[in-house]
């Protein structure tokens, strides 16, 4: 083709897009067959319903319902909006609530950049928080500031503090984003204290709330309940919560299928919004997810879920303490699909990467959770879609590599520290920009 | 709930966006179940696959291929890739062109705003021209330049024009978005002349196509044939269209599966905004429609395909002929879905909609498919989705709505000229504003 350089055709947007540094690593766990990836967050298929969704298919594809097939509604179909009230109402949300149905909940991100953003507006988040957050925000062009957390979950008196300079400078506030439940990627729960405080300190300052809630059903029960795991948006009087979560992580992601739910003016917003990105969510899955629901299965396997989840996250922690001793630790996860890991003293897990794959085993470096400088020592590893044993073989291959990479001693830090490269060796002093949260130490 | 005013909350795109005038006559038409509705452009359920889809969600869904439910490259299916470059070579489309998968074509409207325009960039569209394109692009915050068709397509004279005055006011060409196939809402075909001379201009321009093509396939064999639907990617040498389409008119809408073909370095950039719009499409519906491809259901179900909707075109044209005679007018689809129709002198089908309700049957008034003033008297009437007898009972009803309208004579123009409400008076002069091409009139 006679054109290579569209520069000049390209949006200021599409030309400074950033790309979700997630899923370039999926492109270097395709190219090697045996490699063992703790990188992407994705559910286990064996807790997908394989024999129920056929069943359900074979009966919705009769040709009985000729809408099954047909362009839908762009907020959704109408009985899975009907069950969406309910789940929200078993989740302690009040009625009165709408709602639209997403293709995903990055659909639902991105509706939200689109109603609420305009370039050089605020968004305030975690930090570090989700990349899929930070991608449809950033690309929004938005100014994204990122908020300490500390043991109890994002700090109100940080984020008064930024927003107040915000301000200051003559910023508009588009919203505040937070992952309360088992937090990507720290696997953080928000304490209910601190729920309350944000939701207070979001209406003193007439800020809205994105609660993004994936993971909230995957609790772990021997350290967290589901009480634990109330939504902001429950105790919200001034519609002031805009709630987001999906099926992707409880039933299929491959089914897209998730939603947003908020005061009814607004979901009019994010109807228009979502008129103009994709008409409306695929009918099958939509019809799929509704009868899983409906028909009980979704409720009756979330047990069964939590617990395949709870043993990887014991696996992990085994695997992690056992290779790595003292010299790593990592936040405990209440519940969802991670461990948010600060390796040894000396490791930069951005540098690392190449020499993990070499050994076999993928992660996503901390960077990738982040829009300014952080701890490079940081890594999300997932132990969601991967069985025991290739958690035992990915750790330990992780651990050959953090060896290796100690004993080549490449970077500043462990030459400055010479001699100083055993991976069992305890890091001492916290590295500069360090956003890591005091969570419990593993091990 | 407390807060009722969101605006200072919302970004400016959301405050000013713009609802779709066909999904709005969608909720009328929900709200009463004995209208026939000639609004939606959708396809006839009875022409969806349903064994065949039934048969292969069975087979998918036995959990054989754990990926059929999880998470996929956002690109798409890599089968489904490579179908669809077979696919768009057996449309004349050369290799060396790259393809990603979208939800449904109007995410990938949606994914040529983001990456092509900035905030006052100029589109140039036909006029009139799809909702769903006008919507996702002045969504955008484009300038919508609409250009006047002429018998063979959109004018290049008026095309340069318009290009050369707003490339004088200092501002930036998007691109060009055309329907050159039985275009939405004209059924116009551009000729093979014109797309050449569109495609030369484009290049001694420097304007990129956007070419939108969901109905190629379902030419009229008795008007057309399929060597006159030849893209106009067909031919071009420099990587300068980007081409557009769908399985939504020929396998099935609830299925959220289109393409974007393009050269590999704009690809890249479709695919990072696809990332932020929702990681992936469904992977079931992918999966679904790359194998009704694979086992040839696709090519062979065709030309049953083809014959359905001629078929309809013809009861259609019979209908409007015999119930008003020669004071309407249309061009005459050689495929697609859609009559555009000119009703008598004195009609204003905005007007006329809630009388056309009251009469039982719906259509889209011709406004909804412009971005400035247009000849009131005109409305897309769809035969797609409706039975034999639905048109007929659908223009019958439409013909006394008319006549009673007439007859009422509430408009300032047939106030004006008193007496003259007769249904099968042909219009004289055409109104203002008017956007009409000439095309073929029928009866």
């Amino acid at each position: 083709m006679g054109m290579t350089d569209y520069t000049r055709h390209l949006s200021t947007r599409s030309r400074t897009s950033r790309e979700s540094a997630i899923r370039r690593t999926g492109d270097i766990a395709a190219s090697r067959a045996d490699v063992v990836s703790l990188a992407p967050g994705f559910p286990d298929p064996d807790s997908f319903p394989w024999d129920e969704v056929r069943d359900i298919a074979a009966s919705l594809l009769t040709g009985g319902d000729r809408s099954a097939l047909q362009y839908g509604p762009t907020r959704g179909y109408p009985p899975l909006l009907a069950g969406l009230a309910e789940i929200m109402a078993d989740r302690g949300i009040r009625g009165g609530t709408s709602a639209t149905v997403t293709t995903g909940s990055q659909q639902a991100l991105d509706l939200c950049a689109r109603v609420f953003i305009d370039p050089g507006d605020v968004v305030l988040l975690e930090r570090p928080s989700y990349t899929g957050g930070i991608t449809a925000f950033g690309n929004a062009q938005a100014r994204l500031v990122c908020v300490q957390q500390d043991s109890e979950g994002p700090s109100v008196a940080h984020l008064d503090e930024a927003l107040t300079r915000e301000r200051a400078a003559g910023r508009r506030i588009a919203f505040l984003y937070v992952i309360p439940n088992f937090q990507n990627p720290t696997g953080m729960l928000t304490t209910l204290a601190r729920r309350h405080e944000l939701l207070a300190w979001s209406s003193s300052r007439d800020v809205l709330i994105v609660e993004d809630d994936p993971y909230g059903a995957l609790y772990f029960d021997d350290v967290a309940t589901a009480a634990e795991t109330r939504p902001i948006m429950a105790d919200d009087q001034d519609g002031r919560v805009v709630y987001l979560s999906s099926f992707s992580k409880t039933v299929a992601p491959g089914l897209r299928v998730a939603w947003i739910g908020a005061a009814p003016a607004l979901i009019s917003k994010f109807e228009v919004a979502k008129q103009t990105a994709d008409l409306c969510s695929s009918s099958l899955d939509q019809r799929i997810v509704y009868e899983i629901w409906k028909r009980g299965i979704f409720t009756k396997r979330l047990p069964l879920i939590r617990q395949c989840y709870r043993e990887r996250r014991t696996i992990m922690e085994q695997a992690v303490c056992s290779e790595f001793g003292a010299s790593v630790t990592w936040i405990e996860p209440k519940g969802g699909f991670f461990l948010w890991v600060t390796l040894p003293e000396g490791i930069d897990t951005d540098a690392l990467l190449p020499r993990a794959v070499d050994h076999g085993v993928l992660y996503v470096p901390g960077s990738a959770f982040h829009v300014d400088s952080c701890d490079p020592r940081t890594a999300r590893l997932a132990f969601s879609a991967v069985s025991h044993q290739e958690i035992r073989t990915g750790i330990g291959r992780l651990a050959s590599a953090v060896r290796e990479e100690l004993d080549a001693g490449p970077s500043a830090v462990s030459a400055m520290m010479a001699g100083s490269s055993s991976a069992a060796r305890s890091s001492s002093a916290g590295s500069k920009g360090s956003s890591r949260a005091p969570g419990s130490a593993g091990g």
